[in-house]
Parts: C-alpha cells; sequence; structure tokens
C-alpha cells in the first residue's frame, strides 16, 4: 500500500487546538451531538462493524502508531472510499476526544440514525423493547446489546429515556448500536402506536400476579420496561395487555434494569432460540 | 432528641484537610482499603441495610443539612451505640470522599467481611456463583445483586476478579452487598473446593453444546463465570462438570457478564421460584 499521508489522502493533526479536534471532544456533549447528528464510538472493531453494515462514517482517527497496521488502513480507505474524513494523531489527542487515559488506537465518527415509528413492524415472533424514562447509558447499552443477542427486533425509546448516542451507551452496546434499530417516541406516540399495533404490550410490575414463566409465544410482542427507579408509571403501566413479575427471592428490593429486561427477554424468545 | 453535637457525640469536621476526611478520601485506593480492612458505602439507605445485617460500621459521616432528619439521627445513634464514630461534615467534604458533584448527605464506612471457603455448604436447591478473573466493578456488583434477588447463597471470587468493596460495586450491589456472603479463593482452593463439594459444578461455555434451558434442578450448584472479554480458562472449562450455553441469535458476540450470569441463574432456580 502506498503512504496514504504522502498520497494526500489523510490529514495528520498533532495539535491539541486543531479545530476539528475541538469539534470531535465536543461530542463528549449531548448538545453537540444532537446539533451535528453525530456521535463517537471507540476501537477498530466498532469501526468494523459499522462499515459492515454501511452505516455512514463521518471520520476515522487513527493514532500515528497504528498507521502500519493492514485492518486499520483498510478501514481508513473504506472510510475514505465513502466519502468520509481520515485523521491521523496523536494518542494524546484521542486521549482528549475520548476522555481516557489509555485510549482506543482507532475512534470513529458516525452519523445518527433513528427509525421513524411508523416504520416499526410487527410479525409473528417479533419481539421489540420499549424503554421508558431509562437514566443509565450503561444499563441502555447492555440492553441494545441483548436485544441483539436474543435475536429481538429493536429498541423504542418512550418519552425522556436518555441518549443512545453517549459514550458510555456506543461502549456497553459493544457494536450491538450498528445492528439493532433504535426509533425515539413520546409516550402519547408511543401508546397510540401500542393500541393500533397487532403486537401485545407485556409490562413488568413489581406489584403484577402474571408469572414471567408463562409468556413464551410466537404472538408479536413488545416488552416495554419502566425506570430504574420507579419502574413504570400507572398510565403505561395499565396500557399493558399483560403485567408479568418476575419472581424475587432473597432481601434485594429489585433487579437491575438491563438484567431485568435480559431475563423477559430471554423468556419470550424461550420457544424460538436453538443452540 | 436532644442536639448531638451539644451533648458531644458527633464530631463537626469542616475542613478538608482533617486527618480523618484524609483517610477517608484514601479508601478510594483498593490499597488503603487493604491495610485498613474498610469501605464506604454511599447514602441513608445503604447505611440502614447495613446497621439492620448487624454489619459492623466504623463511622457514620452526614451534612450538617441532613442533621434535622429523624432516621439520619437514628442511624447515628445505632453507630454510635455499637462503638463506631459519628462525624457531621460539609457537603464538600461528603462530595471529596466520594468524589461526586452531587453527594449523598449520608456516607458509611464499614469493615470489610469476606467468609472463609471452607465455611461454604452446599445443601439441595442451593446455589453459588463464583466469578473468576472478572474485571469491571459494575458487572460484580450487578451480580451480587442479582444472588441476593435470586436467592442464590453467595459469590466465591476466583482468582483476580476485582474488589468487592471498591466503590463502584459497592454502588451496583443497591445494598445487596450486605446480604450475599462473599468468599476469595485462588483458582487452586477453588478447584479443590469444587473437586470435594457434593455439588455440580456448571460453567458457561460459548463452544458448549448444553442447552441451558435443561438446568434448573434441586442439585446444589456452583454457577463458574469467566472473565468478561475471555470468559473461562480452559482448565476452569474442562474442571466443569455440565458445560452450558445460552443460545445467541443475532449478530452480537457475546452477552454482557451480568446479563448472562442473571439468565443462568433464573434458570438454574427456575422450578423453586414463586411469584
Amino acid at each position: 500500500m502506498t503512504d496514504p499521508v504522502a498520497a494526500g489522502t489523510v490529514h495528520q493533526v498533532t495539535s491539541l487546538s486543531n479545530p476539528q479536534v475541538k469539534n470531535l471532544r465536543a461530542l463528549q456533549m449531548k448538545k453537540h451531538r444532537d446539533e451535528t447528528g453525530l456521535f463517537i464510538g471507540e476501537g477498530l472493531k466498532l469501526v468494523t462493524d459499522a462499515l459492515e453494515e454501511h452505516w455512514p462514517v463521518d471520520t476515522i482517527c487513527y493514532a500515528g502508531a497504528a498507521r502500519d497496521q493492514e485492518r486499520v488502513l483498510r478501514a481508513a480507505a473504506s472510510v475514505k472510499a465513502r466519502g468520509g474524513t481520515v485523521l491521523e494523531v496523536t494518542e494524546a489527542i484521542l486521549g482528549k476526544i475520548t476522555k481516557r487515559e489509555n485510549p482506543q488506537m482507532v475512534v470513529g465518527v458516525f452519523r445518527q440514525k433513528l427509525m421513524p415509528l411508523d416504520k416499526v413492524t410487527l410479525a409473528a415472533n417479533d419481539v421489540w423493547v420499549a424503554l421508558e424514562g431509562v437514566k443509565d447509558p450503561g444499563n441502555l447499552g447492555t440492553v441494545i446489546r441483548t436485544v441483539d443477542s436474543v435475536g429481538a427486533r429493536g429498541v423504542i425509546l418512550v418519552g425522556d429515556t436518555c441518549d443512545p448516542f453517549s459514550f458510555e451507551t456506543v461502549r456497553a452496546t459493544m457494536g450491538s448500536l450498528f445492528h439493532v434499530p433504535l426509533v425515539r417516541a413520546s409516550v402519547e406516540a408511543f401508546l397510540g402506536f401500542a393500541a393500533r399495533s397487532p403486537a401485545r404490550l407485556v409490562g413488568t410490575h413489581l406489584s403484577a400476579t402474571h408469572d414471567y414463566r408463562t409468556l413464551a409465544s410466537s404472538e408479536p410482542t413488545i416488552l416495554l420496561m419502566g425506570n430504574e427507579q420507579s419502574g413504570l408509571p400507572p398510565r403505561l403501566a395499565e396500557a399493558c395487555d399483560v403485567r408479568a413479575k418476575i419472581p424475587m427471592a432473597g432481601r434485594a428490593d429489585s433487579l437491575n434494569l438491563a438484567i431485568a429486561t435480559g431475563i423477559m427477554l430471554y423468556e419470550l424468545r424461550r420457544d424460538v432460540l436453538t443452540v
């Protein structure tokens, strides 16, 4: 391969005060992510996942130390070929962009992508997860990863559920962000959608008596999970066709939200999955 | 209630350079936790959980703003009655101790407590979790919370699994740290214990073919889970009586460790739990 810097297809940036670097650093803030429609993902695996999914990649940054790695150069060439920007930067810059002491050698800047609610369809065996008011970015990312693992269809972010494009969420998805369609909807829009949809709406509730072990079914299903502290608000709990309970045997008040979602998802898909 | 500061049972501390404050701040470091045998937990709920469990509480710190709250004073009186120290501090000090911008109003300092491996017994329906080489403190805390929720007996930390008394782990347990016995063991000691124990040793492995949906049983069981990235090392995988698999249907490489542990635990206890 010819040296891409010499060939003029790669920009070398070494100054922390470079305006491009400042823009990338600003993506740590939700405001700047919202304004630009961009977000950051760390690591070559994530960039490769995005390229394989034909996800729009705006920029790839890699450390000079990684410029001899075949897989890095191939990813960079692929970003370039699709009209993206390639930046060779210092490790100090990567550390600043990602707010890490030991940054990954490759960082990607991607375009945010959401699916419109009216494109969500549910056929037999389809499961979607809807999250209302979820606050912890790690929980959201882990739910997206589990949705991918169990072969569910996607995630609807209802109300003021946290930003799926934050660093911590993207990290926790481990690449599944690029495999799982995400939808944003207000509580109103979601309730209207759920009422029109042929799918059953299943919620979990501590006061419910419907045993989660009876839920496996080929019926299209929306699994609705609420906020970490307060669970589903009454209005959403009442909208559910089934309010299910995961039994608690010890002295814990509740399960972690991502754990509860994982247990429900594997239960809903129990009769479909094969090892 | 009489004013406890006036009564001389409470120390007021307002200086960040106070030696007691310095010692508490040092508990952010594992080295200092190991040397002192102490750890920190945030929030009145956690302190109350510890007191209810008769867990040794070394110190309770609360913000001056909370001195009029009946529940805070009751917890402080309880700590005092058991020979502990009560500190009324500033919010700035609480922020420094817990490294938070918006600290909780109450912080407890607790004695570390581990159960010796030879005290672990397994009767019918008993499940213990063993974690080998687990690195993420949030995962460890979430596993401890799930063990509590599902009514499993305790957690064995095998090899260089991370510190259960770190801030992040304690936070993630949501109080279950005080309900779930923890054991530390070398890989050698654990393998000897597992070989002598009447319990079956169940591990998860991506290459396994044993369906996780066949595992529910009254047989005493040790569920062995490996490192987040690499899973169980060959030696531990081979020591398992059963190597089970959780099916993967999408494009994710693996489940989050705490999610996989949660799904396995609810499966192992499937026939025992009641809603």
